[in-house]
């Protein structure tokens, strides 16, 4: 994977955070440290990093960060507090930081749930690999590689598991407005993991799987509910919609940490919305009303199976989803699996 | 409506084509002319002239124009056949050259079009009023108004029509991407025609769909097929299929003279492909390969009516579009209806 050498999208550098900038890729690639908890929250709410669970390993780190920083124990906890909810939507945040403050080393804790990320994504592209016929065209929508999970990837490290494994592959990527995340980071990542990847508008995809051939759609996930239910990037839904009504399977590769077991459903989980400059760019009019909504929620009967480190999790959800919660951690147990 | 006085997309200006230079609203309105085959060419293939009708008459003026520069009968058959082909995706283009050819007097048969096309916008309109409830939440993609149809506009005209009428609308508008017709040139009609407008990325109408109450689906159209198949700007088959699934009606606001009664269905439409920098634009790699389809194919089935000069046709599309073809030519007859 790229994340090793080349990008380490997150990394704990002693006094300071360190991320790539991923506002700046494919072009530059430039690495800030985050060490006040603005310039933590600063750093998930801009979408320097973003990726559900790399935001996850970087509040991981950032809270432990703030431990050592803060002796006083009510300003530690409204800091910890405002790195967790930089992020509504993402779960991984959440679950990151409680899983941190709870455990009496924080920073041991940091490195070891980065760790299980990175065995977690490996689990992942494993369990993916039957997925993918021996010639497939896959589609995918926003970004799930190295840099969006600090590890191997989930949805995009399954397809660059793929094709090291021989698959013959074409990728066919989502440009993902209004941020773009598919034309900069994924068209960018699977470019350099040697995988037959060509952009498309979002508005393309439907056009794609009706003349293209395609034969599987995977992406990742911010949230999931208890029944299935899946928060992701803006878009994700449509293109579910369309999978469906071309009969393609549709699948969403998730770790573990990103179900949120204490919902039941979608309807549930909260969709942030950000501001309207990043829909009007230069294209519109400075007073254009805009409705921009960061996720939306494709129902859980749209998706065909989720991939964890478990393996894949198929329907009816509501039995095998809270099935899950009560697996051993077998990150923990096997990191180098 | 906003044309006649604010942009007049099109008009004749003795020895040139005078246009409104698409490209640069809503920020500029530049008038150019076009004087040449090559002026004419490049103007309707860079999209400075865009929307199928508004092409059409841009063609139709345009040969005319070249008839009476062109002594040569060989060189105008070559420089007619070079505006005929500049896009090859509308019919409306390649029908009015036709019809200017036909004439012995060409200049008056493209005045004759341009005339007919305001009628037909405005009947559009009118056969429109009964699919807007009182209290309407619409969708559209792209762009269908005055500077489209150098008329009222179709599908936009309609929506501006049913505000006229009383109707209290709100308007989603997709961005459509790659060229943003959505927030440059449909945000700006609608708000400048006091329509309560609001700009969504294009991955954002199946949860706009699916949480806004949209009411209806209403859009243009650049080729229709026997069947009902019909060409649009790409995204467009995405929208109806998610217009489907969430059981909301997906309509089609057209011209006769949009129908190409000589083909069966959409197989038979070609596609145009457009240059790979307009979905790279500064985001992706310079080496991004990219599948940039300008069109897409919605079908017949997904389409619960066509709104006509003629009124509504209604499915089955294989008795009632044929049945178009015979009409008498009512924006001729009337042409200030």
């Amino acid at each position: 994977m790229l994340s090793d050498e080349d990008l380490d999208a997150v990394r704990f550098a002693g006094d300071a955070v360190e991320y790539v900038d991923q506002r700046l890729l494919p072009h530059t690639v430039e690495r800030r440290q985050a060490r006040t908890v603005e310039e933590l929250e600063d750093a998930i709410r801009t979408l320097a990093v973003r990726g559900a669970p790399a935001i996850g390993v970087f509040g991981a780190y950032g809270v432990a960060l703030l431990r050592s920083a803060l002796q006083d124990d009510a300003a530690f906890d409204a800091a910890a507090a405002r790195v967790r909810n930089a992020r509504p939507t993402a779960v991984n945040l959440a679950w990151a930081v409680d899983r941190v403050r709870g455990s009496a080393d924080m920073l041991a804790e940091a490195r070891a749930i980065h760790d299980e990320q990175r065995a977690v994504d490996a689990r992942i592209g494993e369990a993916a690999l039957e997925l993918f016929p021996k010639d497939a065209t896959v589609l995918t929508h926003c970004n799930t590689g190295p840099i969006a999970t600090a590890g191997g990837g989930t949805a995009l490290g399954a397809i660059v598991r793929a094709h090291r494994a021989g698959r013959h592959l074409r990728v066919f990527v989502d440009e993902t407005r209004p941020l773009l995340q598919g034309s900069r980071l994924t068209q960018f990542e699977l470019n350099k993991a040697g995988v037959d990847a060509t952009l498309i508008v979002d508005g393309a995809a439907a056009l794609t799987m009706q003349r293209c051939a395609v034969d599987l759609v995977i992406v990742g996930a911010d949230r999931i509910a208890r029944n299935g239910d899946t928060a992701n990037k803006i878009g994700t839904y449509g293109v579910a919609i369309a999978a469906a009504h071309h009969g393609i399977p549709f699948y969403v590769a998730a770790p573990r940490s990103t179900f949120d077991f204490s919902i039941q459903n979608g309807a549930d989980i909260p969709i942030e919305e950000r501001p309207a400059d990043e829909v009007r760019g230069s294209a519109a009019h400075r007073d254009a009303a805009v409705f921009n909504p960061a996720f939306d929620i494709t129902p859980g009967r749209l998706i065909a199976a989720f991939v964890t480190e478990y393996g894949l999790v198929r329907p009816p959800y509501a039995d095998s989803i809270p099935a899950l919660q009560d697996r051993p951690n077998i990150a923990a147990l096997a990191p180098n699996a």
